[in-house]
């Protein structure tokens, strides 16, 4: 199989309009009649994206909540989705169905088209996709390459939380509802990507892991970036299972899923939504951690690179 | 696996907002800043809308004319595609990128992003989308319901050329550039659709086969549509493997791929383009066939229902 890097370079190369900005941002970004449209794609696939267990509604939840996180870290307003979707089974087309009408209603998002195509019967292997539009609400537009060297690094809500429901789910346990939902029912910030996208100098969603993605911003700022994995922020839910200490932030810092917006600003700038400040960027490139004693070795791996 | 005209009926009820046309047209049309935007979205799975022999290059080819045609059908100048890739092995996915560059630059259509995943190895269950954006250029944007009573049913080019180009290219011959082409390189009618569609009534693409397209176009205007089959436009090509008889206009009639527009105007409309009449609409409802000796029977499959 192709490197997923190689293939995405090779598109690179097709890419070249401004509005694709290089391929290196979660969305497009087109002008049409004097409005900015911001376009996004996502594809799930069974068994890489969601797991055979998985509630089907939650699989159509977390599609159109990843999708529009995506527009929320433009600081989109989202108006509406193409689907393209693989046949099942009625159960799971069904239950697929429920998911996908709760989510669009819940965001007040429209179903616009898309096409159904048969699987083949092979019941492992489909895919999803989706195609989320909405129209930007400032200008400029936040891309992941406006951080400026002294800007801090801030993030939305707590992490780790969506790994901690998949462990749950994945060991069949019950309870722990607002865990069990940040992994099956994640939320698209919006509310909180409109409000941000005015006065940030850049920002993304945490869907790789905070590590990954604050070393993606950095890297297309052309800036270094140190994060102090003491100041990231967890739900009392979440270190009542894993405890707090250097490994539970370490594996929330690295794990993906948690839809949180991760943003540049500069230090004090006035921000309506509640955030934690957990790193800062500065002259140089890679990315540095350190705690209150000190610099850290880096994990063996930031976050999900292949997704 | 759950019927695919039930699983659209399922997401009619959700798709409810006018811009996604009762997701009866091949296309969503939205008003964005004064402007309206045509979106379509359509996904290709390996077996089922390309064979593992055929060319990667050709089957990006296809999958861009295949959504631009969707386009054509609106009158909508093309703007930009995403793409969602599974991945294959390396010198599929360069064959793949060379077709899609070779497609997107012919167009002069933009590569604005998408996403790219792993295919977890499975090489016969791949499957692809893509979405497509053009901005309408004429008002009201033509769709499949507007056909009135008395017009006539219209075709651009020929038909069949893909079904012989298929035939050709499943017995691995050689030779007839033309038909092979139109099979695995079909054209997207960008310029016939943009300067028919401020004249036409009602107008699709031939992809699933005349005779099931026009039955769609009538059903959705609520009337009858009678075809007369020896004015089927055939090609000298088509001709030369399957002759001019009854079967073969049949066969060329009830075969997809051919990506030509299909159309109601009223009779003797001046058109800008090189079109054959094939039909007429009249009040009612259903399909009639007829030839110069009369009424004829129905055939058993009218086209692609399921793809």
């Amino acid at each position: 199989m192709t490197n997923e890097l190689g293939f995405i370079d090779l598109m690179r190369t097709i890419a070249t309009d401004p509005a694709a900005r290089g391929l290196n941002d979660d969305a497009a970004v087109i002008t049409i009649g004097g409005e900015t449209l911001i376009i996004t794609h996502d594809m799930m696939v069974e068994s890489v994206h969601w797991l055979q267990y998985c509630e089907p509604a939650d699989v159509a939840w977390k599609l159109v909540a990843s999708n529009l996180s995506d527009l929320a870290a433009k600081g989109a307003r989202p108006i509406g989705v193409m689907l393209g979707y693989m046949l099942s089974d009625d159960d799971w087309d069904r239950s697929f169905a429920d998911g996908l009408r709760a989510a669009l209603a819940h965001y007040d998002v429209l179903l616009l088209g898309g096409d159904t195509v048969k699987s083949l019967g092979r019941m492992d292997a489909r895919s999803i996709g989706m195609t989320a539009m909405g129209i930007a609400t400032c200008d400029p537009v936040p891309s992941r390459s406006g951080a400026q060297a002294g800007d801090a690094l801030y993030v939305t809500g707590t992490l780790g939380d969506a790994k901690a429901g998949y462990d749950l789910v994945c060991k069949g346990q019950g309870g722990a509802v607002f865990l069990r939902d940040a992994f099956t029912r994640p939320a698209a910030l919006i509310v909180q990507g409109g409000l941000l996208a005015p006065v940030v100098n850049a920002m993304m969603d945490v869907s790789d892991g905070l590590l990954l993605d604050a070393s993606r911003m950095a890297a297309a700022s052309g800036l270094a970036v140190s994060i102090d994995i003491s100041l990231i922020p967890l739900s009392a839910e979440y270190i009542s299972i894993y405890g707090d200490n250097q490994e539970s932030r370490m594996t929330a810092s690295s794990w993906g899923d948690d839809y949180q917006l991760l943003f540049a600003a500069a230090d004090g700038t006035e921000l309506l939504v509640p955030v934690t400040k957990v790193g800062v960027f500065t002259n140089g490139n890679g990315l540095t951690l350190m705690d209150q004693n000190g610099a850290l070795d880096l994990p063996t791996t930031l976050g999900f690179v292949h997704r």
